[in-house]
């Protein structure tokens, strides 16, 4: 019999020492390995829904550094192309979306058909994995979907989506609403097909005033989570509302998450202050010290396995992993939190 | 004799109803008389160093508004051009800067007679306000401008200044004290040809963490703070330290300012309770509001006034005026806060 992953004893609440370890947007263009599998695969959204491709790469960290997590490799834009909205991720440009239907033209009912790739691909990575292990699902959080949907594209400020949450709060809403719907399925349909807890990711929350914060961020992350628990009890959900600061009191009750992953800008001591365990809390290195290396890293992790010590804590960056990170300084983190140097 | 303005009396710690109100970059896109001028003005910098010009623009919205203060126009940028850096605003892509020197070989002393026509500036705008309009001077925070001048441009995460705050921290101090003496010099100029408070804008520190923030941000201003008050004790300083959040408690006492502006995003109820009186504060209309006009920017108006009934107060959005927005939802806010409808 296989160990029971240590990131789903921390996800139930146990502190382990050293802290399981995975990285955001571990498999991406810092590693040679997926450079080389992106540069034959054609475009990025066909990469994302090729299973046999999407499974490799999502492989390829685990194969190198043995992380406690793999997560799926795919893109939170697949939920809206899914809906029938164009998608494309140009070249240099970033994510380019099409024109934002009304929110009862979006075919909720068709998603689990047009992303059963996906769920292969869920599948594949799980049966090719450890039972040691735990594969991450994962989506975009409605808000933050929501913004490249409305903006057709990634925004500074998100301003288009939060003009609209002013100007037509009701038709934001409907679209939410859709999104809420769609993503409960899309995370559904990966732990159908083996994802051993999934993850919501809420990069956007930052430039939501306290009300848009809970109408917009905590209720629709609650509604998933609601709608996760009625059909999957056991699955744990991490959220990472990046931004949310002071904000973040609270949430983990409001919304039911299992745990609340941390961006960089507030030191894990005040997130454990804020946020009361169980709960466990998952990050928060600065990216740019894995970029830098050396000295910073190290004090870096240091700073996060001391203030973490005795709580549940799974180790992770606070963003995600910049493209020019040197393949040395993640192999030095990893040996670092695992205190082999 | 003139009314002392209001302006002065609320930064003094006095609560007036209804608060004095200007708003923040309130010469620019949006007025007509504004992109008139511009048109025929040749390059922004040009404008910027252009006094009969740039006073003309700094007085354009008390004409039409009779707002309690005029703000200096000009761009915190012209400080690394005055430092001897190159600066171009390019049409659709902002600010463009040529390579960074060493901090040593930033020419300070070159500082005053490179921004003369700003001082002559304030000098003429000065002459033509009425003695209860006050007129604000401002320069942009170290850390901000250190953004600007380590990417060569305006960049959404900050990153380039980010890693050379974790790489080669020395090289970061090095900047910033160069930049504390500029900025601080710059200010005096302007409190010498008749600015009668001036404004510190911080508006990148979101992105660092709290040890950063209190380096980089905090210290910083407070060095500023301490040279203006030296010299010129009896004028105001302000500082917006934008997307500070919970982080703004203490931040008062620590810089010596005499008022914080409030980003849109903390509820004015908040600031507040963490900003103790008799700080001054300002803001912070969702400047979305001012764009959607009608019903949100009544409610917003209201939030504000009613969270701040009794606190000294000055009435401003919570970031830059939006160029879109109506004039005629300037007008409508004006006489709301004004009680005039």
């Amino acid at each position: 019999m296989s160990e029971r992953p240590k990131l789903l004893r921390v996800l139930a609440g146990e502190a382990l020492s050293p802290p399981p370890i995975w990285i955001m947007r571990q498999a991406g263009r810092y590693l040679p390995e997926y450079r080389k599998l992106r540069s034959t695969a054609g475009s990025f959204l066909r990469l994302c829904l090729t299973p046999e491709l999407a499974a490799e790469v999502t492989l390829q960290p685990i194969k190198r550094f043995d992380f406690a997590a793999a997560i799926l490799f795919s893109d939170i834009l697949v939920v809206p192309y899914a809906l029938g909205q164009e998608v494309a991720f140009l070249e240099g440009q970033g994510p380019v979306l099409g024109l934002l239907r009304d929110a009862d033209q979006l075919d909720v009912d068709g998603l689990r058909t047009r992303l059963a790739p996906v769920f292969e691909t869920v599948r594949l990575a799980r049966r090719s994995l450890a039972g040691e292990t735990a594969l991450i699902g994962f989506c975009g959080a409605p808000w933050t979907v929501a913004t490249y949907m409305v903006a057709g594209r990634g925004t500074a400020d998100q301003l288009p989506a939060r003009r609209m949450a002013i100007e037509a709060p009701a038709r934001m809403q409907a679209l939410i609403d859709v999104l809420i719907e769609a993503s409960s399925r899309y995370l559904l349909g990966q732990i159908e097909a083996g994802a051993d807890a999934v993850k919501i990711f809420d990069i956007c929350t930052g430039v939501l005033d306290n009300e848009g914060f809970e109408r917009w961020a905590v209720a629709p992350v609650r509604a998933i989570v609601e709608r996760v628990k009625a059909a999957a009890p056991h699955v744990p959900v991490i959220a990472f509302p990046k931004g949310g600061g002071a904000r973040l009191a609270g949430y983990a009750e409001k919304t039911g998450v299992s745990a609340v992953a941390i961006d960089w800008t507030m030191p894990m001591q005040m997130a454990r202050d804020v946020i009361a365990a169980p709960t466990a809390l998952q990050g928060n290195l600065d990216p740019l010290r894995v970029v830098v290396g050396g000295e910073a890293l190290d004090q870096g992790v240091d700073a996060i396995l001391r203030a973490m010590h005795g709580r549940a804590h799974i180790f992770n960056l606070g963003h995600g992993i910049t493209p020019e990170t040197p393949v040395e300084n993640v192999e030095r983190l990893v040996a670092r939190v695992r205190r082999r140097r």
